[in-house]
């Protein structure tokens, strides 16, 4: 394969588990900088209760702030009909991503419904996006794993994306939430979801909680997943996810795929200054590698080896 | 594939990078942890000039404090026929690991020898180690970069493990000393390697410096790779690499591998102990993930998605 399209979620699975409030007028930086870095389809904020996820509370004012952009999809995550109801009012909002639960227990924990209620929501909030002249896709959490009830049957997940696929969202993402996933079932679900929802292309999102994430990136991609997420400086984790931990980041994703040929469409020192930059605004060290190590020496004539 | 080979090299390139001196009793305390957590290949010391890596000028006292353990083999570093000499002298060391650099730079940096000279030295170390009775075997250092000049040929990496093949070793190990590396790259020198050096089998040593790490085990195993290295806890590095950074932990190798449904021979659990207690010893928090994550939960009966 020669490219694979990239989403960047940082402003929204990044920050979300962030305890200190990134302003507005940040998140704002951050969404313009990964824009300037090449990022065309961006997630930009939930809208969930505040008083759950007190980052995204001002999700309307980070919309409202959102450059004119004609080829960037802003993206914007809701649970329920509430919340896709308000990303949609924005009138800023390309796509509306929905989330169903692969597990009862985690579904309840997220978003206070069960698997099989998630999987009827989500079905509604594309209905709703679609119907408003936009797009939806539905991302299928704890796709590899529970953080509390544990494995999780690959068949449950198939049968969740073909029932997805039928409220005709633009894709179907599986989600790593708590970074328990391994190379080989993520090859294998990702081939079998891919044929389950054909033509509907297969997105991932990874974390990076067991340091699995970018070896799951690249037998995704192997196994025909279109798009792959991350997050710049690794940032993330899901605040209803015990022990989850970041995204996978942005810069080592694409350090990555570049290195192996891959397109993406993405400016790898671009991301690399937003890394350090964010690392900054967020006043530590962020868990993203490529950022903390040096830039690959350019070749020299010094060198049998060069 | 069902099994892979697992070689534990925290005690040695794990700890040479540290700036705080280990003891020796700390040492071999590691070494036998290792060995309870499953490893049967240790690096347990590396013999050079210990006014250049004071970390390992008690690698004699080490080996003669090893366990006696019919069913381990003990490798010793050397990066010249002084050291190989060293090694072998302490009757303690089963298998003598000679170094070949990729590069002139990094050659020069690390040994004193150009590329080529490393190659005969390398060559004549290993013939050293099998005149004695025991076994030798070679790793081409900056297989994937060099950290001074830049990109390296691999043609050149493949042609130097032909000629130290002529001497040989029980088999020819390539490492990413720099953590450059990418899978696909990774995918392509291991099965060429391996082809040149028939039947000789590919061991590989991959450090996580921008985060690639674990995709490159993934990678090299699945074209063919037939041992891997990892450090406990995820130290390590090369004091004469600038930027070089940790090792794969070995706990994060193993979790993936085992989760992946491949055998090491390596018990997860403790080794994430012996990492927890590593990071004790050490004073600080070690890279590896598994060992700061929660332990994945086991499957309970509720939920639909368990």
């Amino acid at each position: 394969m020669t490219g694979v399209g990239f989403v960047e979620v940082g402003p929204r699975d990044g920050l979300q588990n962030e305890a200190a409030v990134i302003g507005t007028s940040d998140k704002l930086a951050l969404i313009t900088r990964a824009i300037a870095a090449g990022a065309r389809r961006i997630e930009v904020a939930s809208f969930v209760n505040p008083a759950r996820v007190p980052q995204m509370a001002d999700a309307e004012a980070v919309c409202a702030g959102l450059p004119e952009r004609a080829d960037v999809t802003y993206i914007g995550l809701a649970l329920n009909r509430r919340g896709a109801d308000r990303a949609l009012a924005t009138g800023r909002i390309d796509q509306v991503g929905a989330v169903a639960v692969a597990s009862d227990a985690f579904g309840i924990a997220n978003q206070s419904q069960t698997s099989d209620a998630s999987v009827k929501e989500a079905q509604a909030i594309v209905a709703a996006a679609r119907a408003a002249g936009r797009s939806g896709q539905v991302t299928i959490a704890a796709a590899f794993g529970c953080p509390f009830s544990g494995p999780v049957d690959p068949g449950r997940v198939v049968a969740m994306a073909a029932r997805l696929a039928e409220a005709a969202p633009c894709e179907i993402a599986l989600a790593d939430t708590i970074g328990a996933a391994a190379p080989n079932e993520v090859a294998d679900l990702v081939a079998r979801v891919r044929a389950a929802i054909h033509p509907l292309p297969v997105r991932v999102h990874f974390h990076n909680t067991r340091g699995t994430g970018l070896a799951n990136v690249w037998a995704a991609i192997n196994a025909g997943a279109a798009t792959v997420d991350g997050a710049i400086g690794g940032i993330g984790g899901c605040p209803f996810a015990p022990g989850a931990a970041g995204n996978v980041a942005s810069e080592d994703v694409i350090y990555m795929l570049e290195r192996s040929g891959i397109d993406t469409g993405m400016n790898l020192a671009a991301l690399v200054d937003t890394s350090q930059w964010l690392g900054g605004i967020m006043g530590r060290a962020l868990p993203g590698m490529v950022a903390r190590a040096p830039a690959f020496p350019a070749a020299t004539s010094a060198g049998v080896g060069a």
